[in-house]
């Protein structure tokens, strides 16, 4: 078959090797081995060119981000990521795209010790489906149901930068070295694995944002059955994103646009010190932005008291 | 996410609810228990409309075709299914043909115990990506590399229905019972689960012929470091197909036309018992087509004992 020969052709010389692989690509399926006292956690994400990519998007980036939201997705629950299957589907056998498509891919890969397990390979316009495959034990997931009120919500990273980067990447403005920054954290998201395995034991609610804050924060109180009271002032916004809206960004923008792939997690009140010892063990900054109350919905307090008024929560493919 | 309100609006009322999944639908990742002693079998194919189903394809079909050819691949292994996820990628969000995809994607999910615990609605040309986790026993895995000189090789049930159906389905000759049946053959292919299964201990090389039985041997004689003799005469034919062609088939048609989604697998020549009493258990025919040779290749053999041209090994994609 074509798909597996093309597959092969641009994978096997950069590929991972794991000995829980039985049996890696080449047959009609993988065969694999599942580790004692673990439970497995899967995700599966598509995304098709001009819409949750530009299709100027180079496909190094392309190749990154695919595999990136997907284990965001892994980080989300606490899970170690161990394999993945991708079906990419292309407009034609483009050697060049296919190589770079397969560097930023492999890029993760190699950085988490992933293994590239199967796949296919289609004719038709260009998208890409990723699934991935963890390891959790048992009772420790974070999810998204799990919150109550009293907890403290926390983020990881900035908040924002992707929406600004894709903003600036459809109008082509990209010269200025802070929107760079933006573009890279729209095609380039770190999956937050490192927070996500040391949250386990500590938080019991996480999801990661990629539709935007709002609406990511919103899933977590709809699944919970409570609120969230977050306070603008405290949401974490980088150098560059202050640069570019002169100390005074659009909240809706930020709130609401998506692609961040930061955590937002949940911890109960009086948890404070297990953040601590977790944070220095960490190289990603976290930030308390709010907590968890009971009246439902997501209220957003602007720094003199007033809530702020959001015309929609965020990116949804179809409203 | 729209995403799942959609998965779930169309899914959760017929769904299959299995022990061994911790978490299924509406979190990051799905969380699931494997059976001690097993190992995962895990398989994933994509088809675009227009490509591997033709546009008129009803919504019922696109739905079962496209979780059949991915439990094609787990039959093919000898596994047992257990868990899917969807990549749904549709233009529009059309109601009725929403209802009639899932109604058809049941269909096999039900037939099987299979639960679907996640996956992605998106916005674009359609296509959908299915994965599938299954799982076997420790080193039973049918392998395309373990064919061995002086083997059987063995299909089961006919050959080539799929590919006359997609002949006239495309030339909307549609009218014939004969015709109905290979259209049916086409979009709504059998796994071959129960084979799988029960050749586990008996057999060791096993692939499902998606390309069509010479491409698909071709593999297990690539794979096998091999070759194959086949014989015309023993290639199982359909009443319809035989009537079509008014017995006198096109072979080049028969053995490259792919979307059968019939087992090809090997057996020692002294496994003949074993296969008989395997084959009272089964609804499913099996018929021994030729054997395993020394010689690369695929050499096909017609009753007058001249070989068989062929100008292409079967459906390639870019090719």
């Amino acid at each position: 078959m074509a798909e597996f020969e093309l597959i092969e052709r641009y994978f096997s010389a950069i590929a991972v090797r794991r000995d829980d692989v039985v049996l890696g690509i080449g047959d009609d399926c993988a065969v694999l081995e599942v580790p004692r006292g673990r439970q497995l956690a899967v995700s599966t994400d598509t995304l098709v060119a001009g819409i949750h990519f530009p299709h100027m998007t180079s496909a190094q980036d392309v190749g990154y981000k695919s595999l990136a939201v997907n284990l965001s997705d892994l980080a989300a629950m606490g899970a170690h990521p161990a394999w993945a299957t991708l079906c990419l589907t292309i407009p034609d056998e483009d050697e060049l795209w296919l190589q770079g498509f397969s560097s930023g891919f492999s890029e993760l890969l190699k950085a988490y010790n992933i293994q590239l397990i199967g796949g296919d390979t289609t004719h038709g316009p260009l998208s890409i489906t990723v699934n991935v495959i963890g390891f959790i034990k048992p009772d420790t997931a974070l999810q998204r149901n799990n919150a109550r009120v009293g907890d403290k919500i926390y983020v990881t990273g900035t908040i924002g930068d992707a929406g600004l980067g894709l903003k600036k990447m459809l109008a082509s403005i990209q010269h200025e070295s802070g929107l760079r920054y933006c573009i890279s954290r729209l095609n380039r998201p770190t999956p937050r694995l490192d927070v996500g395995k040391a949250l386990v034991g500590i938080s019991r609610c996480a999801i990661d944002i990629s539709d935007g804050l709002l609406a990511d924060l919103g899933h977590i109180c709809t699944q919970s059955r409570c609120g969230a009271r977050i306070y603008m002032e405290r949401i974490p916004l980088s150098v560059e994103l202050r640069q570019f809206y002169d100390n005074l960004p659009d909240w809706q923008d930020v709130l609401t646009s998506g692609d961040d792939y930061e955590l937002c997690f949940t911890l109960p009140a009086d948890a404070g010190d297990a953040l601590n010892t977790m944070q220095q063990g960490l190289a990603t900054p976290v930030t308390c932005i709010g907590e968890i109350v009971e009246q439902p919905g997501v209220q957003c307090l602007l720094a003199d008291g007033r809530r702020l008024q959001t015309t929609h929560s965020g990116y949804d493919h179809f409203k």
